[in-house]
């Protein structure tokens, strides 16, 4: 037990202070053209989704309970809340339909955790949109460099690390927007670790959504209170008994060191409102249906190969309601091939599940267990006159191609945004986030996103 | 493995609705005068070291970075705050000189993490003292019963079980005293055990006491979200994956019944402001002193057992600073034969280290570790007409006496009390603190502490 002790501690040495003293590192002058596109391209999503959000009973909950005092202002909402709680409302609104990105470094949802924070404090410092970039890329790698440390087994015990891990990148982000030396931004990591918490037991209630403002809000009350003296151990990673060793069952890992931008750069998204599982499928088939001008008419049979796995999870063959859909890959198959918008929230209505036309498409579709665990899909689809179009694709891989993703991304923008606050706004809101690298504050953005 | 879940779940099964439901048993008029008293005792302590750890640099930073929002009253300070920071604040100033009680069923410090969200709710909802009385209890002996479920594992592992069991203390406390039924109660619990967190690593920096503040502001947090319909696992102590599996390592057990008063009888209280395995000491010596008239210059020598464990904590043999002296044992059995007030956090001084007096007292100490582990400790005081005195005490095992052990926490509250608010007030505040069963509500109470 000493030997093996002495050889966790040797390995994790210095892990805490090292990253902190890697924020050094984020300079936006230096950040690459493709990184400030994948930073700007994770804010928009996470616009859209928390506009989206921002409606659902568990925000209209937050904000009775904490909304009115403070002057920050809330994503979708007319009301203002501390700088804290404006931090956590907005994250639990960010995550409130599970629609948002998703990082397997990070073990979790990323931007849900991260950003929030650095928006409440670029409001009230008047940052401007390189600074927030800035900060936001930096703290988002914090948490996938975290998160590598603990994971896989921290998940598997039962942690959420879209809360815990969450804390850390939030911490970053805010003591690396208010300037912290090394030291102090490795007490705001200590600070943030000893108050995160999250369950994946939680999964299918609102307080899943609310590990990730509880994440957000945490690590940027860590940061505060940093600057201002307060102590904790500033070794929490690595410590006897600290992050790792209280929530994690992983082999002593080293630190693997830090090239800015690297892990940003492989945020996936969610373009469809659907469980994830059916994800790849959808795509597919959208894609076979632009390419080859495929109708739902000219359709003899569809055959989609999934992994066994999701046979478990999204296989209800026939749905009845419109919640049951987002857990069908036939009828998310329908879907796509009827042109349905499978972005927008409202697609997933009972109406749409008892639609006589994708009734009868999803019976024309055969779903079959065959493939290696993965989140990839190959679809099939035989048309009337015999021939049979096949292709395959897997939603877990980043996108190579960033701005094939921003058209993606802008397409599910306006469909979420629109539906919030209207098209004209909407389509002023994404050109301002498109254009943050040049705000000189976050402020007209906001003007546009509350109130 | 399958086997071993099942039978886990079959023996914790129905344990958070239950704790829950069992709230129902607690009502004022039936709890016995004794744990009145007992809970009247505990509230008062943590006045008196709330009291003190108001002017701590920990309040100052909490207060700058939360107070000035909210209607909310703080403990020894001028500011005000929200509810839940208002929980948070005082409660982190309760426990920031670690001078508050602990209870062994609890893991830790149980005050400091339920009673400031009783206070805070109390305040907001113009309470009546029975039913603040009547919402600590309850909540302290929650915390009580889920400690049992994780301890002694979950301490061992590293986690802080005054962060994490205290909130569910807080919680429970806060949903009986908002009359919540026992499903959202049992929602509450999981809201606040979705939140729990705090690392052993942390101790010796501020974030300890932070964590019976956020223990304090996430239950009661997690209380006011359950009465508005917020949605939780609400069997977050045995679902799979839940608090239970995943922060201890316990052998699976059953929840045991409750019978109102029982674990708040159990209350140990510090009364001397250095490390606790000093205080058997303390107490047998001044015991001593006071039953045979023994003075400094009568003595010819002493000769104190305790744990041996014991001397790798508080055995500085000739301490040169004030800090020094809270970890010596032959000095703090200088001060209890001089007669100096060890309750008092002046005592600790430089100056009183430095005494000539004291000095030579201690040189006639000789410390010998030959005890059973414990918190016990036996004295011997040779006089230098060959008189020897010896006398034991265990420090550890609650006080039978209760108006013994409350004549010691009115003298504790007067010393601390008074060097926070002058000896008037402190002795109104006292009066009024011992009729809190008979207060219409506990304004005239905050009236007295804050401001």
């Amino acid at each position: 037990m000493a030997i093996a002790e002495s050889i966790d501690q040797d390995i994790l040495s210095g892990a805490t202070h090292a990253i902190a003293a890697d924020l050094d590192k984020y300079d936006y002058d230096k950040l690459s053209a493709d990184t400030v596109t994948c930073a700007k391209q994770a804010i928009l999503d996470w616009f859209a989704v928390t506009l989206a959000g921002a409606s659902e009973p568990l925000t209209d909950i937050l904000c009775s309970e904490l909304a009115g005092k403070g002057t920050n202002r809330l994503i979708g909402r007319s009301e203002k809340a501390s700088l804290i709680d404006s931090a956590l409302i907005n994250g639990a609104a960010s995550h409130a339909l599970d629609y948002d990105d998703v990082n397997h470094y990070t073990g979790g949802h990323p931007t849900v955790a991260i950003f929030p924070a650095v928006l409440s404090l670029a409001e009230a410092n008047r940052a401007s949109g390189k600074d927030v970039l800035n900060a936001f890329v930096a703290g988002y790698e914090v948490a996938a460099r975290v998160g590598q440390l603990v994971l896989p087994s921290h998940y598997t015990i039962g942690f959420h690390a879209t809360g815990t891990v969450g804390a850390f990148g939030a911490a970053a982000a805010a003591a690396k927007l208010m300037g912290l030396d090394a030291d102090k931004t490795a007490m705001a990591l200590g600070i943030a670790g000893a108050q995160a918490a999250g369950l994946k037991s939680m999964f299918g209630t609102m307080t899943k959504p609310l590990h990730a403002g509880k994440a957000a809000a945490n690590g940027l009350f860590a940061a505060r209170l940093a600057a201002q003296g307060f102590t904790a151990n500033d070794e929490v990673l690595e410590t006897e008994q600290g992050f790792v060793a209280t929530q994690s069952h992983e082999s002593p890992k080293e630190l693997r060191p830090i090239e800015p931008g690297q892990y940003v750069r492989s945020n996936l998204y969610k373009y469809h409102a659907a469980c994830y599982l059916t994800h790849s499928g959808i795509e597919v088939t959208k894609q076979l249906v632009a390419q080859y001008g495929i109708t739902p008419d000219s359709v003899d049979k569809i055959e989609i190969h999934v992994p066994e796995g999701h046979l478990k999870v999204c296989n209800i063959p026939a749905p009845e309601t419109g919640l049951e859909t987002k857990f069908s890959l036939r009828h998310t198959q329908a879907f796509a091939l009827h042109g349905v918008d499978t972005a927008l929230l409202d697609t997933y209505s009972d109406h749409n599940a008892q639609d006589a036309g994708l009734r009868a498409t999803r019976e024309k579709v055969k779903v079959i267990g065959d493939l290696q665990p993965s989140t990839m899909a190959r679809v099939s689809i035989t048309t009337n006159s015999g021939d049979t179009f096949t292709d395959e694709t897997d939603v877990g891989i980043p996108a190579e191609d960033l701005t094939d993703q921003q058209a993606k991304l802008d397409e599910k923008f306006v469909s979420l945004a629109t539906a919030a606050i209207g098209g004209d706004k909407a389509q002023k809101l994404m050109d301002q986030i498109h254009g943050l690298d040049k705000a000189p504050s976050i402020n007209s953005i906001l003007d546009l996103a509350t109130g």
